[in-house]
């Protein structure tokens, strides 16, 4: 589907879709770092689509499930219960990606 | 004021104000990492006293501008340009807290 | 999935969800009263499935039609347009609720 | 500032005025309870304007300092630590209304 | 659906419907120029229900494709990258539409 | 203040800024429109700085106060009640710009 939009010929959209790829970039910040402050961000605006990427690349940043419940629990105090459904999405698709059972993504406490 | 609403006599409320608290402690995560969780999360979703507060918490756990500029980028990317008035006012106070001079808290890029 | 969570053993994600549980406790406000402050300030927020369940929550507290209907009233003049397509989703959970035929949960208007 | 808007001439933003103004009657819901409800809505959506203004129709209501802070702690759950800076305004907007020391507006606890 | 929402015998809620549609008639401003706000709104309030419904009328409007990837834009540049994953199903949406080949909706860039 | 954030050598956020003020220039649609695009993504997303800067922008455009108080009114219907107060000082600033009485500026109804 983003094949559609930058399809469109739309400059602008496609520079915009390049500053969010780069924007998650190892830097001053690791991309480790940086995918926690997605995620979180995501959380607390409460968007599932971007909820499930941002675990996904966590996931591929080998963040722990110890540092992943942290930063749902930022998540859960400074968004409140409102954003309890988004959490329980969250682990849903930590849970899915740990069933891959690729040994370098495997539960890491 | 916050002594005043903990002053009420709400349990529930100081409950609260304590787990509020105690997310951004040293865990899996260090707390550096969960003060800038908090401040993106501050940011977009556009609280300019909960951003001055975490932009205090930052600098005392010693993060650099280039990592607050990193921090700020991902938060104007997610959020939108509708966060600039925002990410403008977390510039000022960064400033302010660079002034005080203090040599531990001093700019680091 | 709750008690996906809550067996995480992240203490304070429990804390909250302890806090969340008790906040709609009998007090100074009835429960039925805080299911309805629950119930607008999900369709405020638009969470369908926090909405799901206060509408539940507000039924086997005994909320009429006519009271269910000004809470969804009072919803939409603050929240604008954009919180129909929840409204609509309340009333369906609604209309599910009431199906459900319980004499002591039957359409009191 | 209203009476410039209601000028305008422009029909349908007095409408939608009418019915703000109407959504708080008197109806299978007591004023007292929809008050309350346009508070929390307002305090989820952190609008310090509408907190002010359904701060003092609270307390006309003659809603109780209990009854108060529990419709905050609500706010706080739901909405998370970002409604904090806004729970202390209403705070602040509540203890200015008792202190206008009118007998009948005056604390209950 | 909304039939029994304005079936429920809430006055104020069917005036509250009545403003929603009137609120998008030709007058100073067009409809298709009303309609390109509602959707723009739709987008930044990320309400997929409400994109829906105002990318069918800014077709029926003729809204061309060039139009529509500009309004996206100005869209994902206010409301940020949380915004994508409701401008791609917007533009799932349009292409729905202009597959129903209607010749009076077809494809205008 | 823009000027320090640029001057931060975040190439990253210089560029948003850039994707920002090419979103409302001449294209498929004019460059009026979407300054009306922004007012009312604005007024929605309540955001007093992002109102200022776009009624000035509408005003250099020429929007008329008939199509302010259309764009106002849109905003108020689909953002609902809690836009009241952005709304009026939006109403605020529109009579600032009109009283700076440059002749291709002042009121056409």
């Amino acid at each position: 589907m983003n094949r559609k939009i930058l399809a469109s010929g739309n400059l602008q959209i496609q520079r915009f879709f390049n500053l969010d790829t780069r924007a998650y970039e190892e830097g001053a910040l690791s991309s480790k770092v940086k995918e926690l402050l997605g995620l979180v961000a995501s959380l607390v605006l409460r968007c599932d689509d971007c909820i499930t990427y941002h675990v996904i690349c966590c996931v591929e940043e080998a963040v722990s499930d110890a540092e992943f419940f942290e930063a749902f629990n930022v998540s859960l105090v400074v968004g409140g219960s409102i954003t309890i459904p988004h959490v329980r999405r969250a682990v849903e698709r930590l849970e899915e990606c740990r069933k891959l059972n690729k040994p370098h993504l495997s539960k890491r406490t």
